[in-house]
């Protein structure tokens, strides 16, 4: 059987080889750690329950450890930070398999690696209910942070990669899809959410972001949420929503609209953000060139309250269209 | 029906007036503060699941509140740290009474707030397992940090308080004995442990203490990782464990060993800690002094390894005697 002290043990060895400003990992009551000088810290957590955030029968161990990382590591690009350190709370029913945990574990480490993050930390308990909980510790110089609240009126409304694909490969894992194999990009935008830390880093860095969070409950709902912090509204414009041909294809394919998906569809993980008007031309490009990714300007920032959308001549209000935590 | 934006609006107020290092608390997608200069950071996690780790018939929802962020002060303590910072992820069932959360929360936040903590983030997330994750972010002047790994051959080892009591109350709350109530002091231990913090801060600042943690496990269990830590053993004797005459009593009324109450009983929150044998006589009047508590001499640190029970001139083998997660 699969001990506590065990399962620590090895996590331990697998954790090992962190930087000199870890002075103490997984293995006494609290980890410790030098913070750096000048800079401030970030602190974010987020947890995957089994049946609510995710399932088992269609969601590969590694992949949902990888996940299990990613929701925390796009918490801290959101914000521009450089994540550091991470905490995992783990409980785990009585059958887990340790077959599945080692592979859930690899695909934890293996993206908390890819961002240079180290597993300082957490917690084991038993439940019958599998559920995760990891807290991700970042870094930031303070004057580079990007919060919610710094959006105004006249700025452009900005989100990277495409919108509603992991809610519509979430569909296709449902329904069980005959055709799921044919778009891999959208199932895997479900599964395997890639955080945009290269792109909130490079954002902050330019000093022209005025706002900035991640979209994990549908462009409609997360939108609203940054007007409300900036006390202003937003008009987006259906013409302008990234669709990718491949959710436009399984939009048809499952009845539904594609301008639905890409506002109230939830877990995209991509980064939302403000900037002033002058640079809609040339942004795009800077950002392909920094980094690879594309980013799209859905509309702007008015004055007042609310989220309208754009559509056919017509407007309508869209706020909080989407994902409740308490709602399901 | 509660919704997760009116429980985080309703959170925000709650848990607003932080000090002026804190730069964002609730509300973003990470909360974001300074650390003070020349201060580590000692973060922590720790789970509580419903049947597993408490049991809503009896512990009531204040308590339990308090006892989720207790547990994770109570490891900031083990390090001698300072607690600054707190994240609650919060996994509800569905039905869960809005009058019910609001008792838990207003637990929680009074145990934060007697240790000058601030609630600064978390996530709210549906679960049909009532699950709290907390984690805890503390700090210490580095070369007063105390760890598990400086216990030392001659070293005395000491706790704090009682040992047993937790244990005790909540066999007492799960046979729902009806001499419950002749010993509250047992069943507030299990409901309602208090983290020593000010013990925990006066030890660090002694410079006497070698190795420390607190007691969740049991001490024969919690004794047995601080000698793997500090690759060492430990001889502890019967005749020294502090056994509370409350204790005594409802371990004979229950026809249980008093002694394998104190070794193996767990959820204690009482600090494990040792110092050179110089103190033995003075120690114990300096901390009562200073903090109004008590401490115990339980015995000495051997070479070697294993913790060893003296007991009617035998010594028997107590490591790992304990509770383990998995095992249950």
């Amino acid at each position: 059987m699969l001990t506590e002290r065990g399962f620590i043990s090895r996590l331990r060895q697998s954790a090992a080889g962190a930087g000199p400003a870890l002075l103490r990992g997984i293995g006494d009551d609290c980890a410790v750690f030098a913070p750096a000088a000048d800079r401030s810290l970030l602190v974010t957590t987020d947890t995957l329950v089994e049946g609510v955030h995710f399932d088992c029968r269609w969601h590969p161990p590694e992949l949902l450890g990888r996940k299990a990382a990613s929701v925390n590591l796009s918490d801290i690009a959101a914000m521009g930070g450089e994540p550091k350190y991470a905490l995992l709370s783990l409980a785990l029913p009585g059958d887990t398999d340790e077959g599945w945990l080692e592979l859930f574990m690899g695909g934890l480490l293996g993206a908390l690696g890819e961002q240079k993050t180290n597993l300082i930390g957490g917690d084991t308990v038993r439940s019958d209910r599998l559920t995760f909980s990891v807290t991700l510790i970042g870094s930031a110089a303070p004057d580079r942070i990007l919060y919610r609240t710094g959006a105004r009126p006249g700025d452009l409304v900005w989100a990277s990669g495409y919108l509603g694909e992991a809610a519509a490969g979430l569909d296709l894992c449902r329904l069980a899809d005959a055709r799921k194999e044919n778009w891999p990009e959208l199932v895997k935008a479900h599964l395997d959410p890639r955080p945009r830390v290269a792109l909130g880093l490079f954002l902050a860095a330019s000093g022209i972001v005025h706002a900035m969070m991640d979209l994990s409950d549908g462009l409609a709902t997360d939108l609203a949420h940054l007007c409300v912090e900036s006390s202003c509204g937003a008009v987006v414009s259906a013409d302008l929503l990234p669709l990718s041909p491949a959710l436009r294809a399984v939009a048809s394919h499952l009845g539904r609209s594609p301008v639905e998906y890409a506002l109230t569809g939830g877990e995209d993980y991509e980064l939302l953000f403000t900037t002033a008007p002058g640079v809609r031309g040339s942004l795009p490009g800077l950002v392909r060139a920094a980094t690879g990714l594309d980013i799209h300007c859905l509309g702007e920032i008015v004055a007042g309250s609310g989220v309208r959308l754009l559509q056919d001549g017509e407007k309508r209000e869209i706020a909080y269209h989407g994902y409740d935590h308490f709602g399901r």
